[in-house]
């Protein structure tokens, strides 16, 4: 299968949320689907649909539709999804706790492993099938070298963001979701996903409040 | 102060995290600051801030920077700081519940005033401040013509979202934080901002395991 080697940010973003939807067809029994119907299943352009799947070589005869089981494997293989990946939680508290908690849905690869909190009060977060151990932060460098986690959810208050996010690149953090609305400082090979919840409250404000003078690009 | 009408949905996006950081700057005592700087805070291209800004009529003189407290007081208008915003939440699982005490950092204008749930057991989502009573699912539509939320963040599982989000439009609700991996069907006069958390952290996964072979675009 040719592939480009290089492929857009936006593209690789996107990556999961197909799969995602050709699971629930594979799930349904479906055997083939269109870039049209993908796009109206996911509310993306259908030219967009089409630019992505160029990146990832022939996945299929486009004018008979695209073979559903031979993507979710390509697609599969793409996010090495058999590969489980540790990820820390930095800040215990509220959303912490609920993220320490979450399923991540039906991705098996994500395991929090184990939390870090300024507060010695907390000591563990409950979750349904196991216990989760929260450290201090102090000893998140030396803990990590045990754990080799690669990922962190970070969610401290915004004012400890980067000092938090110093301590996770010193310890060999490589991926953090980053829930502070700080856009913190990281080395170049150092990747972070920004999930500013109240940004997301507040762009849906405005979209309402204005939607007459909003253009949809 | 000359404005454009219209304002691409990625500009209105943006407009949050600007007023966001200017807020801070303006905690911290400065005066003025420039499209370079505040792109290098945010880590977007000093084009794209140039260019969003262009959008909101003149803003200061480029030369001697931005004035501050001028962009707050304009973002503020824009955003509509001052308008209280009652917010349903759909689903009082464990995200959801979270989300119900999270405060959306400093924004005040963002006050969750009911939940709604299937499961009867739930009664109330604890809150620091407040209590936030657990209704029925049944009970949305009639619930709403008396609280008249126009708001809604959705936080049930993804086989129950489409379902749950045909009684949030129509109990009226024009604006939705849609929490679950479906991109949901809704009329056209109502907007949706999808937080899909599986997504996010199977991405930074992906460029993490791909580092060189992302474009940075």
């Amino acid at each position: 299968m040719a592939e480009t080697d290089i492929i857009p940010r936006a593209t690789a973003q996107r990556l999961p949320i197909y799969q995602h939807h050709l699971k629930s067809l594979q799930d349904a029994g479906e055997k083939s689907t269109s870039s049209q119907e993908i796009a109206l299943a996911l509310k993306f352009d259908p030219a967009t649909v089409r630019r992505d799947f160029s990146f990832f070589g022939e996945l299929g005869k486009r004018g008979l539709g695209y073979k559903i089981d031979a993507l979710v494997e390509f697609f599969a293989q793409k996010l090495n999804d058999v590969k489980q990946n540790n990820v820390i939680l930095v800040g215990a508290g509220n959303i912490g706790s609920a993220l320490a908690k979450f399923n991540f849905y039906t991705a098996d690869n994500v395991n929090v492993v184990a939390a870090f909190d300024i507060n010695p009060a907390v000591t563990v977060v409950n979750d349904e099938d196991k216990q989760i151990p929260v450290y201090s932060m102090g000893d998140l460098v030396a803990k990590n070298k045990e754990i080799g986690a690669e990922f962190a959810i970070l969610a401290v208050p915004e004012s400890a963001a980067q000092e938090a996010t110093d301590v996770l690149v010193e310890a060999g953090i490589k991926g953090i979701l980053n829930f502070t609305p700080l856009r913190v400082n990281v080395p170049k090979d150092v990747f972070t996903q920004n999930v500013d919840l109240t940004r997301e409250m507040q762009s849906l404000i405005y979209f309402v409040d204005n939607k007459d003078s909003i253009k949809s690009i």
